[in-house]
Order: structure tokens, then C-alpha cells, then sequence
């Protein structure tokens, strides 16, 4: 098996929820829900071979989205939402 | 490729959740989602090929609509709901 | 193409969040939601074909109903869920 | 049409979110899902030749209880969660 | 047609959403989840001949605990996430 | 029947949801998803037969990942977000 890296299979990289910028925290979102899937399914031949399937689809795009969208709504009240 | 351009692929446009009233933050909500699907495909010829495919496809606008609304409750919930 | 007018395309119709009633909220969750479509697809012609589908299937109309039911939850945290 | 009665289509029966006890609002959240519905597609005809393909589905009946979970939640924040 | 028992139709079993444990807690959920599921279908030959269609499909394994998952939401936010 | 073993159908293995660290937390959320999935159907053979084929498809993946965050918002709101 071609097996993800061991750092792709961290589930909260860096170890905390807090970041600087909404920004930041997006993006720990977005992997969050991608070291998720590599939890799953640690294949990386497998993980590639799905890619053109979902990220073509409309439908699978969203899905993907709501996942990240859920993932932030956790790290964005983790933040208190960055306010100033 | 015809990528999308880079200021389509900033996460949070801005910076920040907090915006002047609900409908710039609906706005925000809906540039999110956006923003997301450009960063899983960043091919606008492949996103302009599925727009047909969801765009007409009521099950696929619920879908979109309801990642929209996952948005709008963390945005909303970083604005105090602009409560008066 | 048959475009729904201005006022469909409003996100927030009213610019807030903050009804005097539940039913009021609620009736604002369904506007949200249909707001949104309106903004994914503005073609009415396109939007009136779908209906058929969508609103005879109880799998679409279960997903219709999530979504107001998603856009009610954070209207009904806005009004403090109209407690007395 | 076999138009469902003008009371099934009230949005928030009662007109509040309050309940007297965890029972009395699962049981409003399963009405509010159910007049949503009635709201979309006000055709009893329709309606009841949608329930036995629905209410035969394993996933349909997990849609439907997903709907009321997510009512109950906003239902059951309102209440306090009827804490003693 | 062979009915589910009454007690299996109350949809609040107990009539509180304060359990003492997190496990209780879980357990409440799933029969939250559970019983809701009963008052839409209350035939039992129903609900059995779902179960080998359900049980066996990854996809609805899934769905069903989506619903507990949200139904847990509630009940952990009720009892203050059982803090010590 | 080749029946997962006890401890694998705990609902709440340790009896918990407070966490030392977010890693333990998403941790926690992945078993609490595991063992929901066990609850409903505690075959192995069924189980395992099961994941080649949610394991190579995308949107079973997602599907997974999106219970996975749903229980994860909750186990991180009980513990505060470990907000140091």
C-alpha cells in the first residue's frame, strides 16, 4: 500500500483549534476534514484514484464543502469567532 | 488549466466574519462557500461544466443552499446576529 | 431568460434577523432559503420546471425542509427564540 | 386540489417555541417539520401517495428523523432544555 | 397490522433529557432517534424488513448515526456536557 | 454471528467526554461514530464487508467525515475548545 505520510494522519495538526486568523482557521478546517478521510482510507492510490470522480461532480463538491463548513463552525466558536 | 483567479481562492475574503449588516454577511456566507469549491477544483472549465448539471437540478440547489446556510449560522453567530 | 425580479434576489429581505414572532421568523427562514435558490438559479422558467420534481418526491421535500429548518435555528437564536 | 386545512399550513402552531415539557416539544418538532412540508406541497393528494414510498425507506425515514432532530435542537434551546 | 408497543411510541422516554451519565445519555439518543423513527412507521413487519437493507448498507449505517449524532448534540448541551 | 466484542459497543468508552487534548477529542469523536455504527450493527463479517466499499468511494467517505465533526462539535464544546 501506498501508504499517506505519517503527518497527513495527525487529526488536529499543531494540536490546538486556536489560530491567529479566520483564515488560518479555515484552513485548519479544511484539513482537519482531509486527514479525517486519510484516517479512513490511509491509500494513497485509492485517494487519488477517487479524486477526479468528486471533484468533478457538483454534487460531491458540495458534500465536501458542508464537511469543511461544519469543521469551521467548531474552530470559528473555538475562536470566539476572531472578533476584534 | 484555466485556473480560477488567486483572489478566488482566498478562503475568507477579508479576513474577518464580522461584516455591517446580515446581508453582507449572507454575502460572506455565499463567497465562502464558493471560495471552498474553487480550493477542492480550481479548473473553471470543469466548475463551468457542472454549473448546468446543478444548476437545474432541484435536489442539487437544496444541497447548495444548505451549505450556504451552514455558513450564515457561524458568520451570524460571529455578528451577534446583528442584534440591535 | 425569465429572470425572478429584484426583490427575489434580496438575501435578508428586511435587512435583519429580528421578527416580532416565531411565524414571522419562520416565514423569514422559508425566505432565506428561497432567496438563496433564486441567487444559484434566477431563471424562473428553469425554477418552475424543477418544482414538479422536487415537490411530488418526499426525498426533496424532506431536503427543503432542512434547509428552513437550519436557516430557523439561527433565526430563532437571534430572537432569543422569542422567549416571554 | 385536496388542499390540506388552513391549520396544517400555520408555520408555528401555538405561536411559541415553549413547551411545558420535553415531550410536548419533540412533538412540536415533529409539527413543525410536518406543516413545512404541508407549506411545499399543500396537495393532501400528493401527499399521501408520497407517504408509502417514504415511510417503507430505511433512508427516507432517516431523512425525516434528521429533520426532527434538527427542529428539536432549536426547540429544546428555547426551553432551556426543560433543566429542572 | 402488528403495532410497536405504546411505550415504544412515547418520543421522550422518561420525559427528561437529564440523564446521569454520558452513556445514558448516548443511549437516550438513540432511543430518541428510535422512536422517532416508530411514529412515523409504527408497523413493526415494516421496520423489519428495512432492517436487512439498512444494516447492511455503509451508506445508511451512516445516516442513522448522523441522527444520533445530533440528537446527542442536544441531550450533552442539556446536561452541560456532564462536567465534573 | 462473529459479534464485535463488548468493549466495542460501549457508546462512551471511558465514560467521558472531557479530554485532555483536541487529538484525544477527535479521537473521542471517531470511536463515538465507530461504536454508534457497531450499535446498529455488531457483525463483523457484515462490517467488514462493508468497507471496500465505502472506503474507496468518495462520497462515503465524506459521509463518514461529516458524523465524524458533528460528534466532534460536541465533545469540543464540553471541554471549552481545550482554550488555554
Amino acid at each position: 500500500m501506498n501508504r499517506v505520510p505519517d503527518e497527513a494522519l495527525v487529526l488536529i495538526p499543531g494540536g490546538t483549534l486556536i489560530t491567529a486568523t479566520p483564515e488560518e482557521g479555515r484552513a485548519l478546517a479544511i484539513t482537519l476534514a482531509r486527514h479525517m478521510i486519510h484516517n479512513i482510507q490511509p491509500d494513497l492510490d485509492v485517494l487519488k484514484a477517487g479524486r477526479p470522480i468528486y471533484a468533478t461532480n457538483p454534487d460531491s463538491l458540495m458534500k465536501a464543502s458542508q464537511v469543511v463548513a461544519i469543521e469551521f463552525q467548531t474552530i470559528a466558536a473555538a475562536n470566539n469567532y476572531w472578533r476584534p
